[in-house]
């Protein structure tokens, strides 16, 4: 707050009021209007007092759970046809283009599946743990809810996000540019006091995860990252997991590719080698310009999106503005993003806004002003490991176009002069 | 996470795989056991792969707006009968024994009306600050949103938590003795921007702040408070407010008595005195032992409770346990929490875990062996003033037992042999 501060003092009280005033003239007489300050004024209230303010509301024995108005009925996550034709391995995406702050609420976090959403009774749940362990061990969920539990917020996101841009598709909105997206405070044990009680074999170095769920989704993670960060958790957001999360229980491996946190998690072998099964070998592998193809790329690059605006977005009065976004960095903390007006030629610094954590989505600002000038807005983000986001070309140039995964280039809103925002795509 | 890794490293692998081990054998065979770490015992599965393994679930397109399990339908908001006979002017608690973390997910967040939860269309919603200001002003939704955004994540509490413990009341479940507490990111704007907008005139010392629902419910906020750290929230945990929690526009006094955040706002009145309205009177105040009332009490002081055991989570299983709560202060940070076996005669230092932010509920752990003992469990709180939480001795020593409000003293659980837990009062 005390950054917003600031950055309101460098603007004049002129300037800021112009920010309200502009406003308020483009809207018409009946939206909003700034009085002069006289006494006369302040009693001018709407003629009505709406009908809100002259009854009763339901009381609180109507909603044991709470949910949403009935006004943002559009707020939704949203599936797209093209993506897969089968609703029970598609993927919705995340309204990103709505959110505020840095949570995702639990209705809203995206969902992907290999074979649907499994319903699974808690109390018939297990996880194993075995392979080239000491002892193996069968958790059912009261055991692992025993054990002391860390909270931390992180992002999860599909190497999928953004995709379809590979070969240059447009897609006009930002829940389909980068929908893929979501980030919650999760809570569950360490995998590595789980992997304590089972004593790693020396000669282990690698563990296959595996889901509980009809398609038995497994990937192989190196032991280093399963010692290190990764997280078993059983709730999001301060309740148990969504079904389509995973309940009761998923694995949670901050800053990487979203499959590998797999969901409905039942089992964790300990191997000496990675398994190769479908979803590391024909899925979520890079293939490259020369044919051969990148493997296990679980780390989800510095990324960085705009928000405001956005197509969904649009900017629809001229005056001060909040340019507002969004980055993320699967190594780290977010240390600076920068903001361009013309495509990429000169960039400005933002301001980082609000928590700024590991792996999590980090909000980004800036205030300027807009008269309907034509502008190219990219946002660039560069994380506490140096790495700073490629450009398009730039990742093309590494990487070729046969890519499905891992498209984490600057992104380009094309402001129009009316203020409606387009996607375009800049090398 | 780094924290709990030390705490785990002090205790030796033996007395960690104690903890599983006991609470293993005490749960029977069939839910969960400890291999010898042999190869043959690796492949002891369990002998039916479970209905969800064997079908496929639904797809994405069933639920653009996801719900919990049905598993969990007895985590809910609650209400006492006894509290207030109508339901639009009574309060549900917030299913806190079920939490885990800091942020309450939106729908559990604890509801108290005075007229029903009013139905708001936010394009016919406005703003207006007026009174002793240079220029009164009526915002629209769309103009508050073109504002800067904050996000802060903070707790609110109505200040009537625990208030039927004065005079002596047993409430036997934690969700009845501290569940009207909360604690979401918050997005909006901070007040002294918008106020900075109607310029406050020099006499201007104190707000008024009405909500739109059916009650007009309003208080008077200190012009300090406005222009420190109050925010216009429209957002909670990254989506619009919920109906209850004041959609589309709420204020946030953080830290201080929850209905001071007014909900539903419509408006703002600058004057130079307080109102002395109805709920700032009759109601809020705090009849002290001497038929005086203490007024304007705003600040929520340090408080904590145990969550690890409670009422609704007894101990059922021997050996180690992790002892958890949450810990929580008007006036800022916690700095440090002391955990008590023996009703307060002795004390150890409890590990503040995850995000310690400034009025946010923050937790606490200790990791400690039960074998059967009782214990008399208490949790005590400090804040980065030093505000110590008082024993409920001291609480009725300085203010008697005539109220309502405020009730932070130190809280006590009854650990029976049988791993029961009971709520008791030790002064």
């Amino acid at each position: 707050m005390e950054q917003l501060a600031r950055e309101s003092e460098g603007l004049s009280i002129s300037d800021r009021r112009d920010f309200l005033k502009k406003g308020m003239l483009a809207a018409g007489a009946m939206t909003a209007t700034t009085f002069a300050g006289t006494a006369a004024a302040s009693k001018n209230l709407p003629p009505m007092e709406p009908s809100w303010g002259r009854q009763l509301g339901a009381g609180v024995v109507d909603k044991p759970y709470g949910q949403p108005s009935a006004y943002e009925k559009e707020v939704v996550r949203r599936t797209v046809p093209w993506l897969t034709a089968e609703s029970i391995a598609s993927i919705s995406m995340t309204p990103i283009q709505d959110l505020k702050g840095i949570i995702t609420p639990n209705g809203l976090v995206f969902e992907r599946y290999h074979a649907g959403v499994a319903q699974i009774k808690p109390e018939e749940h297990r996880l194993m743990i075995h392979g080239l362990v000491e002892r193996p061990i069968i958790f059912t969920m009261e055991d692992l809810m025993r054990f002391p539990s860390v909270s931390e917020i992180k992002f999860i996101e599909c190497p999928a996000n953004g995709g379809m841009e590979w070969k240059g598709a447009q897609m006009e909105a930002l829940q389909f540019t980068h929908g893929m997206l979501s980030c919650c405070e999760w809570t569950g044990v360490p995998l590595r006091v789980l992997l304590e009680e089972a004593g790693v074999k020396p000669e282990g170095k690698w563990i296959l995860a595996e889901g509980a769920d009809g398609s038995h989704m497994s990937r192989s993670i190196p032991l280093e990252k399963a010692l290190d960060d990764t997280l078993v958790v059983y709730a999001q957001n301060g309740e148990m997991l969504r079904p389509e999360q995973g309940y009761p229980l998923r694995l949670l491996n901050p800053g990487w590719e979203g499959n590998t946190s797999i969901k409905w998690l039942r089992r964790l072998e300990v191997g000496d080698k990675p398994w190769y099964h479908r979803e590391e070998t024909s899925k979520y592998t890079d293939l490259m310009a020369d044919g051969r193809a990148r493997k296990f790329t679980f780390v989800q690059e510095t990324n960085s999106v705009i928000t405001n605006p956005c197509p969904e977005n649009p900017i629809v009065k001229s005056g001060l503005i909040e340019i507002e976004g969004m980055a993320w960095s699967g190594r780290g903390k977010i240390k600076q993003v920068d903001i361009s007006f013309d495509g990429g030629v000169s960039w400005v610094p933002a301001n980082l806004k609000g928590l700024v954590l590991d792996k999590a989505l980090t909000r980004f600002s800036l205030v300027t002003k807009w008269d309907g000038q034509p502008w190219l807005l990219q946002s660039r983000a560069i994380d506490e490991t140096g790495y700073v986001q490629p450009t398009l070309g730039q990742l093309r140039e590494a990487r070729g176009t046969n890519s499905i995964y891992h498209k984490n280039s600057i992104h380009s809103w094309k402001v129009e002069a009316n203020g409606g925002v387009k996607n375009v795509q800049i090398s």
